[in-house]
């Protein structure tokens, strides 16, 4: 029954879990395989990870890097990413070169198992290369992108500055065009113009594509991209006027030597500027493009990746509190019973399966948001733009609300494990410092709540003015005077149930805004001191959403499943529903025909679904396939060996490696005898 | 009116905090007084704080410990606690010793300001000496106090092993007397026996206590702490049969040098079992104490401890978020106005008021804690004993609420404030790893709402048996037959409202155990399968207290205070009991008589104190009073030069001492000259 793709299948397997494997309903590879998408896609993964975590020059070094000074896990970061880097040069070589092959190895699932908090050198690929294809002329990418592609040159993407982030139109760097030279002249007006938080900035890259107010002819025209040289690539010396460092320790991604950069008077030819959209002519004259939403599409795509990573990294932490709680015994529930498997407790359950159901939900929207993608970036370039903003607005809320979900889950699952969840070996807080990250990142979670709002505001005026609405926002035709029925015990109710609560509250918002210009506000004002209703309207939306895909998902998928593994998945999208439908109960009682005693009913038909997943949670969780050298925790390995493995790792803290520490007799011994 | 603790006084303070400043309508030094007690009392809180701040050897050293290796921090830490001992030693000679001064100077919120990650010698005066005096003989005290007290020895308190934390009666260690050589010899079995936690016993304790299942004439007595060396007094090299070293690093914490400890046949002489209570005779007979509820109370006081911590800890984060809040400035909310304070945004006013209201609220519960703690524990030395179980229930559930909201609340002002928030340097980060590992220690905190739980349960069945409730849970006698009022715009109607709900959670959990046990479950089964409901009581049972504890502290203050003041603590109460109100609309909805129309109602009368609040948000945190030595942040500072703080907090790092690192030579470019 077991599947286990892992290396070590040799050591013995923790009793406990070779009970729970025993108990498992369906066959493991076969949700495997419909995570992956087929047969074939599981044999594709499992070759890639085989070729990068077999690698011995990819093997992390014996002493784990939080041990480390800053300073050395730099540049420890950099021998691992460089050593990566030459291996995915040589798979291009040998098999061509893929924007997915990049993808999966930078970030995904297999980025944090070679490089487990981060990579100095990842903007490179996913930012700095895009950027150029992006927006550079022809020959611009001709030129650059042979550059990066061969890994002359490392790059990066700054943006962002001390004092703006969000707001980018506020941007303070200026590049002014020096007709007599043609060039263009970068400076730092002030200290908050500071380029500040770009990965790969500090140290580690000589060239960035830098965004700055473009100044030509006396007239600023507003932001632009440029390609700058930062320094000299024979010595890495910073370049003249460029004022470079890094911006020191954060939370997690420590390696990835976020930057600082600031410019006097630095100088660059004409043609670094990218000019594919916006140009400057040699005499200075500015020519504007057409279209501005031809940029729209990096971004949008960037948190499409963002959303499956969030899903991820809450698989990764499930999978280690849920085999953790197999294995942990702690207490009676009954008097000279053993110790129970902490899983055993419902409280237990009811923290971990929901989330496992919760990877499921958001794996599903960021495969569906994936394909929405590139359907309406297809079609763009046929030159229809008309549904770019319901891609936009969906985009934003996912990214928004699958990061704080899955952010708050594998905290959840850390909190699961107790103290032992404390400890960096157990691979949660790190994984927390890389998902949390993805809550203010590419667009602050409530600014983009906010943008999604917009949509639906207009949406609903749509509606009012006698449109047709878009996909994703239909369900408020439908609700608008029609109450929803009474409570069923069926995920399509629960779906109807959200939806109706979305339309609800974006009616009530709109509302608010109106009743508030009426009162004399300017719209702008009547937005802000709405916006708490907006934000909420937003999430709901976006909720709805999420469980209509996961539910389309799990129905189109039955017919080829087999009966075992559909009745798994079909738990799972009702525990997640269910799981909604309470923690918005609030919202369903006001808003839906939801009565008091419905929701004792949601709660026992939860609670009936944590008791149908409790003999298979090890079996999925299995199911997600992730090797050790993945999963990398002491408390999450397939063989269970918790406390083996805890004991090991504290072995390698060098504060072990000596019995006594030179503080003893420089401190301590002196001031404990002083006492005497 | 600005009011400022802070030493310097002399730099320019950012010009939005100086109109901020100019706002407040009230007194800031009467709110500092009015948190710490008295005058007097904010008086002696400055002379300890400048006693301990102002000293030179307490100074952090230039390069922020962040940037050290693991070992180089546990080095400085030494160095830094010993200072600071050597500092608390002189005051004690000066002044007289204090359990006060500990708490303040180790915990508290100078303890984070002097060691920023944990004190390695920390449970010393927490845990090791209070045992002793708790637990020991006359003679046991009197040898072991005086060398304690001394600072001749260094202990820690060594309970919790790798595989049992909760589950005390499962400790695996043993003592077995041998009436030999009348000695007890100390064994670990397992791996799992191994100590696994205590603070300080990696590498800076030579003593701890020790619990250990006792055994005497072949018999187990259950777990019996004992006095045991660790390591020699002169070479601090480990005893014979001692193996030791420290757990490696975690979340946070990473100086408290967390340890292992097993035992091989390690003896100690019969007196160095703590016999206050249970005592073990030359000839190995074992006589037990009359009553086993004398060792409660330092539990009890130890989570008593941890809901002020928690208290202080938001206390710092809101600080830290409403200052940067009120000097960042992103986006406009109208086209050409300025850009906004991000602090003007409703959203944003939304995520930190209520954080700012629940500061009090938990902040005030800790202070009445403490009182009952005193009350009954000295009612306890006159040998009653009957509210013993009351003061635990509540201490339980107010530690396991304070410590999740005070962590959720910290982790939301770092989110609030971007990706600066996500900096060291802003001080959320390491402020969030204190707090929340107060969530899994001294009681995970699910446990912990099971145990309260337990009596909430109980009280239910004396209510039913007609017996008298006591004061925490006499709401359950009032609500049981009544519903409550229609809604009122009062805080009185929400306290009401939460103790309706608490009293029908508590009821609807009784019923559902007894229920199960109808079905033919075993009452423990039973138990464990109404768990989540069990749970959900207690945390409302917690919530109704804690806000009537801040209702009646607000209005028993009033007639003490201006006007002005009044007004603001009286906003303060609203907002943090309608902000609950709206976190539990859902229960509100099912258990009392709101109706969907009162959410709004609340919804609105949440709005418009957000807009009360405004103007005083920056009063109230200054009036917080604490030094920048104590905020320890780059975003939250008196003065508000968040961006020049960042960027002198940036230089600080040892990369930015080279213009190249090394890495460039070493690993970058042979590989980027290799792809030319």
């Amino acid at each position: 029954m077991a599947y286990n793709n892992n290396k070590n299948k040799g050591t013995k397997i923790n009793p406990d879990l070779v009970r729970e494997r025993e108990k498992c309903t369906f066959r493991i590879e076969e949700l495997t395989n419909y995570i992956d998408g087929s047969q074939e896609a599981t044999a594709e993964r499992h070759a890639r990870e085989q070729y990068f975590l077999d690698d011995p020059s990819l093997r992390p070094s014996d002493v784990p890097s939080e041990y480390l000074s800053h300073k050395e896990k730099y540049e420890e970061a950099i021998r691992m990413s460089v050593a990566l880097f030459r291996r995915v040069k040589q798979l291009q070589n040998e098999k061509g070169g893929a924007v997915d092959n990049y993808r999966q190895v930078l970030g995904g699932s297999l980025g944090p198992a070679l490089l487990a908090d981060g990579n100095p050198l990842g903007l490179h690929y996913v930012m700095f290369l895009p950027t150029i294809l992006g927006q550079g002329t022809l020959e611009q990418t001709a030129e650059w992108v042979q550059k990066a592609w061969n890994l002359n040159i490392i790059g990066t993407y700054a943006q962002t500055e001390l004092g703006h982030g969000t707001f980018i139109r506020g941007l303070e760097t200026t590049a002014t065009y020096d007709e007599k030279t043609e060039e263009f002249v970068l400076n730092s007006p002030t200290l908050t113009s500071y380029k500040w938080w770009p990965g790969g900035l500090g140290h580690a890259s000589n060239y960035a594509v830098v965004i700055a107010q473009l100044y030509t002819q006396g007239k600023c025209h507003g932001i632009h991209p440029f390609i700058v040289q930062l320094r000299d690539e024979e010595t890495n010396m910073p370049l003249r006027g460029i004022k470079i460092g890094e911006i020191g320790c954060k939370l997690g991604m420590n390696v990835t030597n976020n930057g600082y950069l600031g410019f006097d008077n630095v100088r660059i030819p004409r043609n670094h500027m990218l000019m594919k959209n916006n140009k400057v002519l040699k005499d200075g004259t500015y020519i504007k493009a057409p279209s501005s939403k031809l940029t729209y599409g990096t971004m949008i795509f960037v948190r499409v990746v963002i959303v499956e990573d969030a899903a991820q990294y809450l698989k990764k932490a499930v999978i280690i509190a849920t085999r953790y709680s197999a294995v942990r015994r702690q207490s009676q529930i009954k008097e000279g019973e053993p110790e129970t498997q902490i899983i055993d407790f419902v409280t237990q359950q009811y923290k971990l399966f929901p989330l496992i159901a919760t990877f499921f939900a958001y794996y599903h929207s960021a495969k569906w948001l994936w394909n929405l993608y590139n359907q309406i970036t297809g079609e763009m370039e046929g030159g229809q733009l008309d549904r770019l903003p319901e891609l936009h607005a969906i985009a934003c809320c996912l990214k928004a609300v699958s990061t704080a979900d899955c952010s708050a889950g594998v905290e959840t699952c850390r909190l699961a494990c107790g103290g032992h969840g404390y400890m960096i070996s157990s691979n949660l807080p790190t994984t927390y410092g890389l998902v949390t990250a993805a809550c203010t990142y590419e667009g602050e979670n409530t600014v983009l709540l906010l943008q999604t709002a917009r949509y639906l505001v207009k949406s609903y005026q749509a509606f009012l003015d006698g449109q047709k609405l878009t996909p994703t926002v239909s369900y408020i035709e439908k609700y608008k005077n029609v109450s929803t029925p009474p409570f069923q015990k069926r995920v399509e109710w629960i779906i109807q149930a959200l939806e109706k609560v979305a339309a609800c509250k974006i009616e009530k918002a709109y509302n608010n805004i109106q009743r508030r210009v009426k009162k004399g506000l300017a719209y702008e004002h009547a937005w802000n001191e709405t916006s708490v209703e907006l934000a909420s309207a937003a999430d709901m939306h976006c909720r709805a959403n999420v469980l209509a895909i996961f539910q389309d998902k799990v129905q189109s998928s039955k017919p080829t499943l087999s009966k075992e593994l559909g009745v798994v998945l079909q738990q799972l999208l009702e525990l997640y529903s269910v799981f909604i439908a309470i923690r918005f109960s609030g919202d369903l009682l006001r808003y839906t025909n939801t009565i008091g005693h419905d929701i004792s009913e949601l709660q026992a038909w939860l609670e009936d679904l944590l008791a149908c997943i409790r003999p298979n949670a090890l079996g999925i969780i299995d199911g997600f396939d992730m090797r050790d050298e993945v999963v990398r925790s002491t408390l999450g390995s397939y063989d269970g060996n918790v406390y083996e493995r805890l004991f090991i790792e504290a072995q390698k803290s060098p504060l072990n490696q000596e019995p006594v520490n030179q503080s003893f007799h420089k401190h301590l011994k002196p001031f404990l005898q002083s006492n005497m």
